[in-house]
């Protein structure tokens, strides 16, 4: 007997609905607060709110959501969307500060602050002081957004635990991440893992009254399922339909990423075999033929079909820890989707 | 009838006595756990606690203290240390993003975060990026020791509000200062008013469970007793002591500030009247004869007077502001000595 339900792309769909309508309601009262103060206030907020609402697929907040419904199928679900919100924010926050340490010109289709700033006041040091400050103000809205929803739970200590510990080990994350620490797992532990999948899903949980084994079993699941998200990036980075992933076929090669293709490769191959994989690799300029000779020797010695079995293998893991604690129906199977759907999605 | 209590000092100097014991123990925990991940997060975390531990004469917790008696003078002290703590930590991730902001190269006796980093990385963007995750972890620790002082109080969404309130408020005050806008008035209040004064004061009465008449009261005594705090810096910036403030006199002339004292001289005293104050305005190289002749016009034309009448009355409406609610005896004084404090302080 199962219940039905409906299919993950569709809940997606309607999660990311529901939340950028509450983030829209969320900024017009932010809008109406920065009005009461000045004009460059609102400039602030607006910043904000457009780096917000131009993109994102609110991935976490239906991670969130899921992590809710496993434990409590019969949530108000929206009274989640205070929380959903919040992780929304901390993302921008991160996204922004990040832009600015990466000096990048581009997120989400758009201008990134920093450079929008420092183009409007004619400074670049002052636009990157401002686009810093709207990250802050990104993170003090998150901040209100959390502890608002935290007062959902009677256990609500341990709700803002799940977000402060995303907030430090995001920022231990990104620290060695910028020295380029010679330990990879571990920055993505930190950086990657907390954020994405495994602390939207334990606050989640959480704010349903997750009990010690049922945290512990998503702990286990997050996981393996964070990193098949993470190396399925590494695969449609290189092989990705360019018509879904919107960036050419072999992007990650001439943007020198070291992907576990280019690992397993290396595992796989002595280094005058690789020499057609160097010969792009951190190239921009590569021409189309030479790319696509390096991707054919990444097919050809074996180097794709294992990063395949190695998210097979981390899907399967996912999976298999969600048998460690009992969970509705409806948010096992939601939990289940979201795994499958991080392992094998096309974009 | 009245209580006996100790004189100011020796309370400022017991609080700070205690918050610092207390820093030093939350330090050994993070220090521990950063250890747990690589040797450049111990050297952020270190880095952060350098910062926090070399200065700061912890007048904050103070007065987070002295609203919790004046709500609640049974208080168990002890359980307001996380909440002390996490005010200087919000504290250091704002000198330290200001720091950088204001390319600032010292801070509390010795070298600031971005420029420290700059120098051990060799590279200053890297540097400044640091910097400026070390204050976002400080804010990170921040929000741990005040969510975690919360569970004290049944209102704890009252005590997260007044802090999310703080940050949100010092981060539309520093954007405003940044760009120099004109409103001096709004910037102080968004900026030094929120959390040097209310916020503190209102987080520890929230945490004793303050009613509205209370909070309303103590929102009417921090504006004037802020302000009277920042009015004596003006004058001690100018008229202060060298071997008390540990500046030179009329430091605040050769800076360029536009003190309260400028203010009022230029309400007494025509443009070319004025020539001897202009004369050392900004001047960071003006000889002290020059300096000295500035100090007399601006002792002479009242504006000294004017801004000690000025003080005067910002303590007496602070002092008046406590009438409108009632108040433990041990709390009312204490609240009473701060203020008179703040306003008649010699550095």
């Amino acid at each position: 007997m199962s219940a039905e339900i409906g299919p993950i792309n569709v809940f997606l769909a309607d999660v990311k609905t529901r939340v950028d309508a509450h983030l829209t309601r969320f900024f017009e009262q932010k809008r109406e607060h920065a009005r009461s103060l000045s004009e460059p206030s609102v400039e602030l907020c607006d910043a904000l709110c457009d780096f917000t609402m131009r993109g994102g697929k609110r991935t976490r907040p239906a991670i969130l959501i899921a992590g809710h419904l496993a434990v409590n199928p019969d949530a108000d679900l929206g009274r989640l969307l205070d929380a959903c919100a919040g992780l929304e924010l901390l993302q921008s926050y991160l996204l922004v500060h990040d832009d600015w340490m990466d000096q990048d010109d581009e997120r989400r289709g758009g201008t990134t602050l920093h450079k929008l700033f420092a183009t409007r006041l004619q400074q670049q040091h002052l636009g990157a002081s401002i686009a810093i400050l709207a990250g802050d103000l990104g993170n003090a809205f998150a901040i209100e957004l959390v502890a608002r929803s935290a007062t959902l739970s009677p256990h609500y200590t341990a709700a803002l635990e799940v977000f402060w510990t995303m907030q430090r080990d995001v920022v231990y994350g990104q620290a060695l991440d910028l020295i380029a620490y010679n330990d990879v797992a571990l920055i993505q532990r930190l950086k990657t893992g907390s954020y994405s999948v495994k602390g939207p899903l334990l606050l989640g949980a959480v704010l349903a009254g997750a009990d010690a084994e049922q945290r512990a079993a998503l702990e286990r699941y997050a996981e393996p399922a964070g990193l098949a998200f993470q190396v399925r990036d590494d695969l449609l980075g290189t092989f990705g339909a360019p018509e879904k992933t919107g960036k050419p076929a072999g992007n990650d090669l001439r943007a020198g990423k070291r992907t576990a293709l280019i690992e397993e490769a290396e595992r796989r191959l002595s280094e005058s075999e690789l020499a057609p994989v160097y010969a792009v690799l951190g190239e921009a300029d590569a021409d189309d033929a030479a790319v696509r000779a390096a991707m054919e020797l990444l097919e050809r010695s074996g180097a794709r079909a294992a990063v395949e079995a190695r998210i097979e293998h981390l899907n399967a893991e996912a999976q298999a820890a969600l048998q460690a604690a009992s969970w509705s129906e409806l948010g096992r199977r939601r939990l289940e989707q979201l795994a499958k759907m991080f392992a094998y999605r096309d974009h």
